[in-house]
């Protein structure tokens, strides 16, 4: 049996990657069977004539979702019960039951590729994933009374269908205030739009802007949500390289309609952009009438030195799209971000808002609004500066004591996560069998990408889990 | 000065839309200088050769909302401080400032045009809104308790990143579990994706499926929400006639793709499908391979006479796309409804809303969740069904008390709205004298519509205030 086809070392998708969706596929459609033996890494790896690393990283995978399993002494097989995918078994039989039509997609829709997800955590897990603040001190009974405010006397504003799209009023002018004092943005509480966390701020973006074929300036390595957004509406995205200074902007040219840059702390390799950067990147928005996106996830946290303002507020005479989310400073699950647009185009982010989803929902929008004007979001975010300036030291205190200059952090003393390459090649692997989660940054390049690269989110974790994570990795 | 150009017969806008959308525009671009006085609607019939009904239509529509003011025996002006348009006129200055950059819209961006906005209420306006929930007598206490039960310990899935974009677990059993109690529907909690109102629904369910130039069949009159979402991807409405069993379907052929229905309500006219309409549907979705997006949006309502099951339910073998909604049966301002995908599709919906806004906001989910294990929603469905019940009975009373057999009541005894057609042609004037706001049926028809439709949206009404607002309209 031929356990993988059309290995495409020139396609931009990692290797394991490509690996794990054609297993997955053959899997799930059974042409592969329930129960059957799978070769081993080594045969495997031979028989593609790749690393066997890769391979085995796209095996870890499957059988950390349940696709594959071991059985101790006699091997791997194909797992008897698929997992979670009751979905797509039930889609079989209900098929075939129904006869259930089979529907022509759009091009949209045709071209949606299923998510690289994290590996989903068990027991014993240490699991270093990024972006994801800290529950245990988030102020919970504060939100909580805020929250009961709002819900004692359900404001009209819940009720009725008079146009909100752009969102809860003072809200906008709390958020206005926020981003002018902290983040130096420029703007009247007229440009701000509330959506559905950053997410929806760049959706809205692309839809707004982006036809099938049209350019897109990337960082790469960048952030994978936005990437996905943006070739979902048919956009070719040309990889801007990232050196110590971020993004490098030489050599974009008018054919690029838009460029798509995380400034203050880039994703995922944390470094900042550099003024002058910054100045070359708008110099060129301008004369190319280019849109450029400012995605600003998490400018909040910064440990060392003072951050820049923002992109927005430096660019006067180009077209900046400033996205902001209340996801890291606040929690993910709130789905609140916002999205701060040229004058000109609001009414057109309000129009595809209010078709998108009518508006976000009220409640917490009136609560938030009170937590900002309250000042407890500025109180909120100088602790847990404090708490993951900290857990950042541990983590790099534990892989200087690990891995001494084996191991290689890149980007500025900010956000919450941190990139790390490391000169040791059995990291993952070790990372699987010791039970910790990890990120490599691989399906986070447009192009093939460095080997042992990794995302250490540290935000989530206590000093103690980060150090023990680690020293997990080293053995 | 000319005041209104390109009057076009053929859009199917209709002509004081057309008529208010023009002067809009002309106001805020300055074509019309602030303080001009403006001719009388009779003035302007003339000029323009169209009924002068119209012209107060759309002229009395530019007063409500500030745009044009009366001064007494004076006569009308262009606004002096134009209203809630500060972006739009700081654009103009912002602009110039910053010389912002005039970037290209996509195609998307380019044909969404301006919402056709209710008039905003002052005091003592009665207001006729259509879909809106009673406030008072939500149970409020009942909800800020389950809210505080989710909000006390803040839920992991609050906090991390996990892969929800299909919504809370429970959520989706719950409501996998009312749905075929309450509708007969047939599904699998797997196959439910919770979105942000049935707005959402509609509009992943246009990106999934629609390409540019795809011909749509839409009711006529049909629901403008759908509507504009459907037009904005780029689709080609071909209009379906409604008589008294529901949407005439005959001459549909392979060149429709997607056909938008609202089979137990049909929004406006009230009209629910019969089983002959459903079962012709059904057959040529099959046979066409088409798909039926089917919008259940307030099929809890009903006062007579038992409802039939859902479209679904019936349209085995064919592709149904059931949107569902809690804005009805909740608030607006919750923004939770959901889709029920065929299997098949679920992989692209979970894909579509990930990419779209990650997942909806997680506490609302789980409360609700437990607002319909605990049985909350069928109680309070039915004291609402009662309560609304009587409300349509005093619309229904005052209306033959002050119009006899000159308002003739369309539609069904169910829903939260009523569409009347009165002989009487002065009902939309006495309407603006007497601070009444009505809503026009023109709006939602796609080709030229009968005069003297309106909308009357009783949920939200005590019956004295229905009484009182019929009453206005006679006088």
């Amino acid at each position: 049996m031929h356990f993988a086809t059309g290995i495409d070392r020139k396609l931009s998708i990692p290797l394991q990657r490509q690996l794990y969706e054609q297993w997955r596929e053959a899997i799930l459609t059974g042409r592969f069977r329930a129960g059957e033996r799978v070769p081993s890494t080594r045969e495997l790896a031979a028989s593609l004539s790749i690393s066997r690393g890769t391979v085995s990283e796209a095996w870890d995978q499957l059988m950390s979702e349940g696709y594959l399993e071991t059985a101790p002494g006699s091997g791997t097989f194909v797992c008897r019960e698929l997992p979670d995918n009751l979905v797509l078994s039930r889609r079989a039989n209900s098929d075939k039951a129904s006869g259930e039509v089979r529907v022509r997609l759009s091009r949209y829709g045709a071209g949606l590729t299923e998510d690289w997800r994290p590996v989903s955590s068990g027991r014993g897990v240490i699991r270093f994933s990024a972006g994801t603040p800290d529950r245990e001190h988030f102020p919970i009974a504060l939100w909580r009374r805020l929250m009961g405010q709002q819900l004692r006397r359900l404001a009209p504003a819940a009720f009725d269908y008079l146009e909100r799209s752009a969102g809860d009023e003072g809200l906008r002018a709390e958020i206005a205030n926020y981003v002018s004092r902290l983040r130096a943005v420029r703007c009247v509480p007229e440009q701000i739009i509330i959506v559905g966390g950053s997410q929806q701020g760049l959706d809205l973006s692309a839809r707004l802007l982006i036809e099938p074929g049209d350019e897109v300036g990337f960082e790469n390595p960048g952030y994978q949500g936005a990437r996905r957004v943006f070739t979902a509406y048919g956009a070719r995205l040309r990889p801007l390289p990232i050196d110590a200074s971020g993004v490098v902007v030489r050599g974009l040219d008018r054919k690029t309609r838009l460029v798509y840059v995380t400034p203050s702390h880039q994703y995922p390799t944390g470094v900042s952009m550099s003024l002058g950067r910054r100045l070359e990147l708008i110099e060129w928005a301008k004369h190319s009438r280019a849109v450029i996106v400012e995605d600003d996830y998490c400018s909040e946290y910064r440990y060392s030195g003072s951050p820049l303002p923002s992109l927005q507020g430096t660019a006067s005479g180009a077209a900046v799209i400033y996205v902001g989310t209340f996801s890291k400073v606040m929690f993910p699950g709130l789905r609140i971000g916002y999205i701060i647009s040229p004058p000109s185009l609001v009414p057109f982010f309000k129009r595809a808002k209010s078709l998108a989803d009518t508006q976000s929902p009220m409640l917490e929008q009136a609560a938030l609004a009170r937590f900002l004007a309250e000042g407890h979001m500025e109180r909120h975010i100088r602790r847990m500066r404090r708490l993951y300036g900290l857990r950042r030291e541990a983590l790099l205190d534990s892989l200087w004591k690990h891995f001494g200059d084996g191991a290689h952090v890149m980007g500025d003393a900010a956000g919450m996560h941190a990139m790390v390459r490391f000169d040791d090649k059995g990291v993952m692997r070790r990372a699987m069998q010791n039970k910790v989660e990890l990120v490599s940054a691989d399906g986070y390049y447009l192009t093939q990408s460095p080997k042992n690269e990794f995302i250490f989110g540290f935000s989530a974790l206590p000093e103690r889990a980060i150090q023990e994570g680690i020293k997990r990795l080293s053995r």
